[in-house]
């Protein structure tokens, strides 16, 4: 099969690999019908050091269930299947608590053995907890957005949802990523009734308006924050999502957020230190979020998007085959792309 | 009237100072029947710059309305009352989602030409809003159980709360103070089944285990957090409650909470910056707590005290006149007092 890997920073090639095969019981081989490229890919695309031995990459996927291992009883081939972007069995206690990231016997795609999504094939362990089924044709118009429910609009949910975004919030979202517009698809579904969408690419925050933001804010910073806390009448917002990651964003989070507000993180941190000093007692902040139980949330937003409630899969703004997933990552990585989908 | 002033780092001295007298029709005058020392007051026993001009000192106590201002409809002389530790119109939008600490026309008592604490009478600002009036009469055995209601009570009530403890819970209390202690009666009060209480102050760790506490730890840092593991068979507690606010604490914290847990920080943040990098996303752990609204916590505690069901007036293990304040902060400054009584 032809599957992406990196062999360091900005270098991504496309190559030949042997063919997945079921090596446990509990693992299933799903013949990739699409996948895409994510933001937290793009990191290792920028910094990962020079390596003979390439990472397969990708954890974002869905496909047809090609064979089954002899313990997996909830699916068989020809199955159209979503999979979260870590796999699990769905069924331990952290699991069962809603921390599938933290599964006793999940793990990620690309490491340990396991191939990545961005490949013709993957073998999938943990088969019965991780996959789940569609109930549309391999040819729906609605693939794309039941792709997002892999990662990137499972992790805008759970930003909206570890926030406590509630009817009548006024929400922050810091970043016009596809996680942050995925983030105001969920406020927005959660009853938000003014979404401020802080990004400077007016393509991305138009398509975030679409989403379902109320208010725009293109400047950053303190200049940002000022201008967050004149739409609020100086107090500031009930709830911000933070969906870029670095030192700056959080500081705009924690200017920007009222007293007793909470924000949720949802970019991976590009830093080990934050402000935590007595401000953040006096105003009772909340500093929650971070890496979704994608599985956990996809029973609840897949009847929105068969619905057409919702259509996360508008983020992909650009499809590639896999023999273009060097481009694919070039493009994403130079913001010529808001998101870069794979096709097979 | 003798009121104990702070004139730099371990120089607490009583003085006379005018009597206060009602200055707006919101206030009320209190005559002091009880106050204390509160750990909070340590921080600058410790660190405050010498100065010409003292400090009014103290934020918790009870006492007898002497007179009220015009506007105050709800307290007349005589009510004995409780005073939580800051003043709050208990009305504005921020009282009203029991953010007092951040009430709109609310503030400090010692600063902003309001008096301390720790003096023979205070004037109370919105008085309607802050203070409550105690069943009880000025000689019963129940007062200082009333006068943690001022902080210490509602400061360990708010780490249970924010911290989301609930039936079954397992949490750990970092920090043996008075606060620490109060977070255990809390814990036990919203129905934790295991309570760690990290501490190495046998005395203090032994009223803990009186309060609620199941488990005791004495070590510290990665031999503390080892312990706290061992005693929940490697995952971490639920949720922890930090009642230090030492840079090692908040790790001692981060490093014993299960992945998806949450910790409640109490302790004023002895630190500008913390940890909040990548794993404390990946883990999903949620940072919350803060300043305690603590006027909104007593009519829900007090009848607990009423009726003897809590009894945090433990936490006093001596007993100073307003004369002897300094000896008052000496002897906690020393850790020989657990938390110091002051009586007028």
């Amino acid at each position: 099969m032809r599957a992406a890997m990196m062999y360091g920073a900005g270098d991504v090639r496309t190559e030949h690999r042997p063919d997945p095969k079921i090596q446990q019981p509990t693992d299933a081989v799903v013949r990739t019908v699409l996948s895409c490229v994510c933001g937290s890919d793009l990191w290792p695309y920028r910094s990962l050091p020079a390596t003979d031995t390439g990472r397969p990459m990708g954890h974002e996927f869905l496909g047809v269930v090609e064979e089954t291992g002899s313990d997996v009883s909830g699916l068989k081939a020809g199955d159209l299947v979503v999979a979260p972007f870590t796999y699990c069995d769905n069924t331990c206690d952290y699991c069962a608590k809603g921390l599938h990231f933290s599964c006793r016997r999940g793990g990620r795609y690309g490491f340990d053995g396991v191939d990545g999504g961005q490949g013709e094939a993957v073998r999938v362990p943990q088969a019965d907890g991780t996959l789940v089924k569609l109930p549309v044709d391999a040819d729906s118009a609605l693939l794309p957005s039941l792709l997002t429910l892999s990662d990137v609009m499972g992790t805008g949910h759970h930003g909206a949802v570890t926030a406590g975004v509630g009817r009548g919030d006024c929400v922050l979202v810091v970043g016009d990523g596809a996680v942050g517009l995925c983030a105001v698809i969920a406020a927005e579904r959660l009853g938000a009734e003014r979404i401020v969408l802080m990004g400077r690419h007016q393509a991305r925050t138009d398509l975030g308006r679409e989403f379902g933001a109320t208010d725009v804010v293109a400047e950053r910073g303190e200049e940002g924050v000022a201008r967050v806390r004149e739409l609020t009448g100086g107090d500031g917002v009930d709830k911000v999502i933070e969906a870029v990651g670095t030192r700056q964003t959080l500081q705009t989070a924690l200017a920007a957020v009222v007293d007793g507000g909470t924000i949720s993180r949802l970019g991976v941190p590009q830093y080990e230190e934050g402000p935590l000093g007595p401000s953040t007692i006096m105003r009772n902040i909340t500093l929650t979020g971070g890496a979704s139980p994608a599985r956990a949330y996809i029973e609840e937003l897949m009847p929105d998007v068969l619905d057409g409630v919702i259509a996360p899969g508008r983020v992909f703004d650009r499809s590639f085959t896999v023999d273009q997933a060097p481009d694919a990552y070039r493009a994403m990585a130079d913001r010529r792309v808001l998101k870069s989908l794979i096709t097979f």
